[in-house]
């Protein structure tokens, strides 16, 4: 059994770690940590953990040593602490985003500031296993990927890297949960104003943009040119991208199959999903809440050279917690699916 | 490993036992039958179990022996096809209604009725384990129970038991998702329609009222009265019941804690949800959304001898197919939690 | 043209005052004030009212004359501020919790706090116009009601009022949607948590009580007694309360239709919903969103003495600032219906 | 005042058209058929309407003459009726797709069948009063743009007509309510499956995409290329459409501010939402709910040549009765708010 604690346990993604470590077989969660609610049990913000565990909240100075830490912090927190916190265990995993960028000028550009600590970026892998596995085995930190990034990344990857893209220019509209904003309450997250809601909080320049320019291969020898734009729903849980880009006029769809299978037919959480009829024949988010599945869709355009590609994932499990617990069940070499077997309900 | 087959697993509760089933360790789903799909796989109507079988629908013609049936057919189908249904299988789970009432009279008048088969009443035993386990142990064809009566009746059966209610009537108010209605489209079901609704759809005379006039203890010497209405809301899974009922002006709020830990105490699916503070101070259907657990609460008004009693449960697993696995695991011997860990979500 | 300026215009109940008196053809409104804003177009916060008005907050430190003097304020600073505002204006018109309660005993065993100028309370009407017109029409400032308590009140007056209730006890369960907690955020109206939710807020205790102790009348010389929980909904506006309540055996349908007849006949928002079938036979707050009506239903329970009623409403409009402009239309003589005249929308 | 009867009006927009035309002080509603309900009173399916008028719904075999007959049928029905109808009214308004397309060739291509009656085609204006005045106040019958092409048309025609985009490419991203499917229930609109769905129901050639290859003005001399993908979300009314293209590097926000300014200074129903901070900085489709606005929004990227464009409406007004019921006004010379100036209520 691997020791793990959770520095920073009492916000949604940290949460959400706590959840699924729980139930892991191989993990041990050893101490949670939050300054503001130390020495309260996890229950009082998890209340779905009610009953499952008698877990309260440390500070972080009473952190003890342990094999892995997940870090839960604001963005810039472990830039800062990552002396303490790499002290305490052999594997960080960052799911903030201090650590996604190697490239600092990059970082400095989407973030709005330098990097504070340039020198740590080379220590962190991108814990995206579809498209990082055997750098996610070989070693060192790992760093969870933006949630928009993940199912953009993941659902677009085989198409670049394959080659079947025609143009280095893609052009994604994701549609993302309330849930993924934090869970500090705020004016644009006060219920009456955000429910019903289909907001563009986003429409340029966000920032998951920096990680697919960093990850996306190149199309044909250019550099991918990657336009984003995001909108807040109404929901909780679950993004939606949908993603455009050209093919040569012949490329047919069974051609993005062949591509899809050839790089995902193993991935243990990658579904192709794509019916001929059916209200279900795309991807949907609600389909995949509480799972680390990443469902996969892509429509071929007749009468233009235009593909769209549709990606769906649980932004706090396979777009964050659930993913890093995928890539340490790879690092240990556990089964790949452990403790991220849930199946998704429907109807929700 | 015990052989389950799932008659009508095409609707809502069919489907839930099937995802149930399908990662309990000590049960394997032999056959699912649908009239009108049968041939195609169960992910034609059940997405969330893409990637996670190959199950295909058949006809109940084709129905093989197996040890337990679960039931998901319409109203009255099971009454009129228990012969067929009871040659295949050691036990009958039947999520329906047809056999909930065990008086055929009290059936008649709920039901608007007769009971077309009242000899076979006395061969189910209803399956809500709290208030029923010894005679879930011992023996029967199994009847699952309304998804209101279930809440209700959970959440209310220590307090008539105990003797501490002083009247015999409790006014409950049910509040319920729309999966509760099914999977069959109609007017009143349809999104534009039912979205943001709240809707009373049942006033009086709602069904589930005569299970709890069958399995409420009397209290004080008393027949319960119960007066039930129900509402719909804009939510597709779970149920609130609110009950307000009396107690003596000296009964406190910590001899009702006493109560329920006396009957609850040792209860697996049991949690008295109770906080001084809080949002999280009472039950909540979302917090259980996809498990088996019943979230009970209660307040006892000062200066008057009101009690309001709280109940919340996922419709479709502690108010169907989850309780009834429940009392398959009793009666096995299974560990009782077996195939029905799942935490909930949070947030969600 | 009466001038109406609005202290504290910022928050939902002034923001909705100022959308109805902006398109009332008898009234100008003059100035809007908030601390926090002044300077700021209203705009800034009541999005819906871009490109009909060039308003902007004032401080209420520069607050002039008036004939009409809305106060949309905190609980509890009207009744410190009454000398201030009186000064500017002949009525005003208060849409907090103030001045709606008479007895300044009910008012501090309600409120928790002695109220802290009680000689003030006979100066003011309380604003329902159906069991209160004359007053209205006869003078004194306006206090709008609670909104749970002009929903049950107002469904509930006749049947008080005319005897047919048999028993002085009444069970009240209002669901309610968040735009009732106005405009602060906090946790518990933080979107993840409150989105999907239901949950029991106040199952005991609410203060609304008191408005319904007061206002409705003796059953049969018994005063009343109210039992009222209250539970959150997801939406973001209406109510709906289901009451129960016990009538003698003989009553029939025809009786209370006949009672409602008699008080309500006349009424200009008031709608006696009871289709015999339909998915709308039943009052539902959707369909009276951003109206000012009230729709009443109900059903008598056959095999028992029970009858349930049924009343909904937007908490904003007839629970709030409609329902006083209403009550301003009769002291000024104005069509009843003046300025309120929005259909609602469906579906929606 | 003119008469207007309305075929069809137990639909949504036929419903909405009804709504909007009772309360416009112009016209008067003369008939409404519905062969389904014939005899029934309209507040059998339009709820809102209770107390507010007294029609019943005719058969249209009893349709009489009238000034203005707008008509809500399925796809198809109106070109094989003209005749019919348009002996009965000067004006017809046609809510339907049948005479959008001018073009029988594009028609054919986008709805899968040639038109039965290419020889009306010219004899219908189509009704988007922003790219069209002149010619729909010239005369002929109206044709009612299509939810989506209206939102995506308005918000970028002055782009194009301006000659400010670079290229004819254009990538629309519709995000649209469950209304704009229609009253009738089916498996995709059933609650449990749509309630919080984001759920991609036509990615690539969407019907409404051949209005726009219509009505866009080529950009520097080249044909528009429209690549429209439209998801369904889980709220009831609302259209959101995020458009991408490209400009100049050159091209400021300022110039692109002055091109709408110089288009669409003085149009009634146009808004430019553009703040600098507040969550209301963009266009947002609950803001607009139940009004004729359209409220259009932009963002210009730094550091490429992207231009992101926001259009909100409610599909069922200004997508739909709202925008026909504004050309009526053109066409009669009546003020061209008349009717139309319900504000939009916030929150909601």
């Amino acid at each position: 059994m691997k020791e793990v604690s959770i520095i920073g346990a009492s916000g949604y993604t940290g949460g959400e770690a706590l959840r699924l470590l729980l139930s892991h077989p191989e993990f041990t969660v050893k101490q949670v940590t939050s300054e503001r609610l130390a020495g309260k049990p996890v229950t009082t913000v998890h209340p779905n953990l009610r009953g499952l565990t008698e877990l309260k909240f440390s500070s972080s100075a009473e952190l003890e040593p342990c094999d892995v830490l997940f870090i839960g912090l604001p963005h810039g927190k472990s830039q800062s602490r990552f002396e303490e916190f790499s002290s305490k265990a052999e594997i960080l995993c960052d799911l903030g985003s201090d650590f996604r960028i190697p490239n600092p000028e990059r970082y400095a550009e989407y973030y709005g500031e330098p990097h504070r600590a340039p020198e740590l970026l080379p220590l962190f892998t991108y814990a995206v296993p579809e498209v990082n596995r055997e750098q996610i085995r070989s070693g060192g930190h790992l760093s969870g990927a933006g949630c928009i990034a993940t199912c953009s990344l993941t659902s677009l990857y085989p198409l670049f890297a394959s080659g079947i893209v025609r143009e280095q220019r893609v052009f994604i509209d994701a549609k993302i949960g309330s849930s993924a904003s934090g869970a500090t309450p705020g004016a644009a997250s006060h219920h009456p104003e955000r429910a019903g809601c289909l907001r563009s909080f986003k429409p340029t320049a966000h920032r998951h943009t920096a990680e697919l320019l960093t990850y996306l291969p190149e199309a044909n020898g250019l550099a991918p040119e990657v336009y984003l734009s995001a909108t807040a729903t109404a929901e909780v849980r679950g993004i939606l991208t949908t993603a455009q880009l050209f093919v040569e006029a012949s490329v047919t769809e069974a051609d993005i199959w062949g591509v899809y299978r050839e790089y995902y037919g193993q991935e243990p959480f990658v579904r192709i999903v794509k019916d001929r009829r059916s209200m279900y024949r795309y991807p949907e988010p609600k389909i995949v809440k509480g799972t680390n599945f990443i469902d996969i869709g892509f429509e071929r355009e007749s009468g233009t050279d235009r593909l769209v590609v549709l990606g769906a994932i649980d932004n706090l499990v396979k777009g964050s917690a659930g993913n890093v617990i995928q890539a340490l069940n790879i690092r240990y070499g556990f089964p790949e699916r452990l403790g991220l077997e849930f199946a998704g309900l429907h109807p929700v």
